[in-house]
């Protein structure tokens, strides 16, 4: 169901992979909301991608970038701004890639320079983004950008590696740019905190179909899935959100405020019971 | 401007007491947004403000219902739902007093009857209302609640007194019942945490002034409206955000995230200058 | 080992019922960092307890008083500082006590007067012993008053019931009294939010033993003891913490900082190959 | 006053640049406490600093390393081990700077390059450090490791500019590496959030000085001192505090837990009456 929410506004998505994606699902519902986008990603991951059938869908451009490059990013502003014939309304960004987590470097065998890139990729690329924009003026008051996180950067998941201290410098640009942006622009900027999905970036962590199951036990909603964060970030990107900024908002199905459901304990018990002594 | 947000859906608001409530404007936007209303205040309430008025303009029913008695609460959903002709699908919760507060006892000299009814009044009516809704099954699958709150119950504000804990209270009333009832029946409970606003509530408050000057200037997008704050209200009442539940959510143009503005510290900072020595 | 950190300092100790409180293991703890102590409890547990055996341990007095009397509590300071010949310098509040979960009332049925009097007795008390001190004049400048609580004011526990509440208003006062204690007399006030522990009290809870198991895999260092509790309150009592004030300090072992550990990982994922599928 | 608590025990101090940094009040009390210590700091800021000086009291060595790199911090721990003659118990990360900062390069005109270290030197040198003392096997079980942080890390503050990310992954470290050293070795790490000192560093953030005194004004206890900070630091490092790990823990004299404050509000108050209109 649609509600022209987004009717007349224009924004860039950043990071839509394949239909598994959160970004292509927020692509596809903003568009069904009446806006008008430009796709963009890296040339890398647009090879790989199928990124030119949801254009299609979408009715959208597609404009290479790489997210960590200052003048790949200046050029897609401003052919955006070219295609919308002005100021854009909102941005998405959905990046998110560590080269540790990829290479299977434990935490306590960190390769310095990967480190770095997950940190650069993941997290400044954010900043490259909002400073640029801002520079050229880019964004229209009241416009909303969000940017895509994960509960690692408040607690330590094993097996999210050095993806924990990106998702913090993430979520302290929100902050940070929310602030200077907003008093001087009334632009806000928010991350969202997803629960886990099954996608191809989320594949490459350990254990995560245990993860998976964990946090769907623990949310009395359950997982949000990616159709649910597209829903959320239209609302975010709407009108009707104008004072929400500088927030990490958690769409879980309430997992964040939970420490111990039921179905977990009583999985967990049974588990207590069953497993043999030897095994402890 | 309006969407159908919230068309074919019934909704409960409480506290709505004259035209600078924000229980007034969730209300008129709900009805924008093709929401069913019925309004409900405290008979002793009802009787000081023009809740007729509201109704006669968003077209709705008006039952009294002191919040703090079981049997009004069950009179109330149950006529509501002979209303509407079944469930409902959201409910506002908009309400505090504070009995110490208005008979200026200072914190270190609390009168404990009053501080008891203060957390009844402001927050117990809170779990009373979500309990006799449960157990009438009076709301539909994925229906949404929200209660309305202060930052005061994180960061303590002179003056805010026993408010602090009514609100602490009333949070974790959210995050507790949000468990059960998402579980249970898909019910999602959240409270908006919204910026000071100069209405007959606020206005008991020390200080009060002097605050909403200092948030305004705080915050980057300076403090949220009562309009604002309904809007923002809307989006959570529809379906737009199903896996959102057990959150506090600021709506406060930022003030939340702020530690130290340049408007707040150049003013400041102005007056560090100017005072006389003697001042200090 | 004992290095003389409450020498000369004088303190009250609440709710030492055995051995296995973490009162008792604090009294014993000052009294080897050379505290001279005055210790409490309720009359009725007083009775089922053997307090006695630790004030003779200990040296020190005993004073019978309900937490929630006035006058009892008034009667206590009186008297202590009598005992001690002045004022004090610090106080252990360690009360909880819920008549719901006692009588197996689930959180969407709740017993209102027994919900009240869960929050007027683990958490009102604290309020009062706080005024009643104040208003006596009863701590030396630079004392520190410590409440034990649980992560369970943050995150919803399942079958921890209305004792969140309670623990929500028993952190907000330690901020609000914290804020007027602390300008008028420098008198700081914390809480301790502390690992679940096999005692008397954490008995009643439903499937406390599970939730043991599942904290004690979750947190790195594991649970902390009553032992290793006591140890800390003892810094919180010292000189050395003299500008900790209106905080929540966790001593869980890490637990409060996890989202997924991989003992509980590893655990959770030889259950889910195990179980059999019915069993779903 | 000493009490023996470090008595046996050997540590790292990071940072003592001169009395004013809280570095070195922290190996002075430590040294007080019976600590055997080792002094460092990069090698260009021991030729600004006095760090002989401080060496000469408490009988330290001195070992020159640049935080950031491997081969230095390999080096200082190996020589560490044999001047203690085994591992050590503690150490303290007090390393902080932006070259953005020091540029005067605003917050939405950085520079990447100047980004990048300001995390590499504030942040990812901690990192470093924990993973080759780990790797090294160089603290004994139960150690407990410290680093120093900020509260721009959660609320923006007007001028600490790419500091708040730095700090945010600090603490993100503090978390992700407690739980991996403390499920393997029983080491303890933690941040201590410090109020605003007027030392060499703090110095150069723009508006510093109103900043200080709207702290000192705001905390109920006022700002906590170098000196303060070190009595707390060495409570951190004793055995008193065994299952405090992956915390971020304000000594601040009560500012994190403030929303507004009566002298603040008086004094805002005060100028909004006095200020000329005109000013506005």
């Amino acid at each position: 169901m649609a509600y022209n929410l987004l009717k007349g506004k224009k924004g860039i998505v950043f990071g839509a992979l394949n239909d598994k994606s959160i970004a292509w699902k927020v692509a596809e519902r903003a568009h069904e909301e009446g806006a008008e986008l430009v796709l963009t990603n890296a040339p890398v991951a647009m090879r790989m991608g199928e990124i030119n059938k949801l254009a299609e869908q979408t009715n959208s451009q597609v404009i290479g970038a790489d997210a960590t490059n200052l003048d790949d990013l200046s050029n897609l502003l401003s052919q955006s701004m070219e295609i919308f014939g002005g100021k854009m309304d909102f941005i998405l960004h959905s990046i998110g890639m560590s080269p540790n987590v990829r290479k299977k470097r434990s935490y306590d065998d960190l390769d310095y320079k990967y480190y770095s890139q997950s940190i650069d990729i993941s997290a400044i690329s954010f900043h490259k983004l909002l400073q640029t924009a801002k520079k050229m003026d880019a964004i229209n008051e009241y416009g909303s950008v969000v940017a895509l996180t994960y509960i690692a950067a408040q607690r330590t998941f094993y097996g999210y590696n050095d993806m924990a201290e990106a998702k913090s410098v993430l979520e302290s640009i929100a902050r940070s740019f929310g602030y200077i942006y907003g008093r001087e622009k009334k632009v806000r900027i928010n991350t969202v905190s997803q629960s886990p999905n099954i996608t191809t970036a989320g594949g490459g962590i350990r254990g995560f179909d245990g993860l998976y199951d964990f946090s769907d036990r623990m949310a009395p909603l359950g997982n949000a899935s990616s159709e649910e964060c597209a829903d959320y970030c239209v609302t975010l990107f709407s009108d009707l959100t104008r004072k929400i900024t500088m927030q990490n908002l958690f769409n879980d199905g309430g997992f964040s405020s939970m420490g111990m459901s039921a179905r977990v304990m009583g999985f967990y018990n049974r588990c207590l019971d069953n497993l043999l002594p030897d095994e402890w």
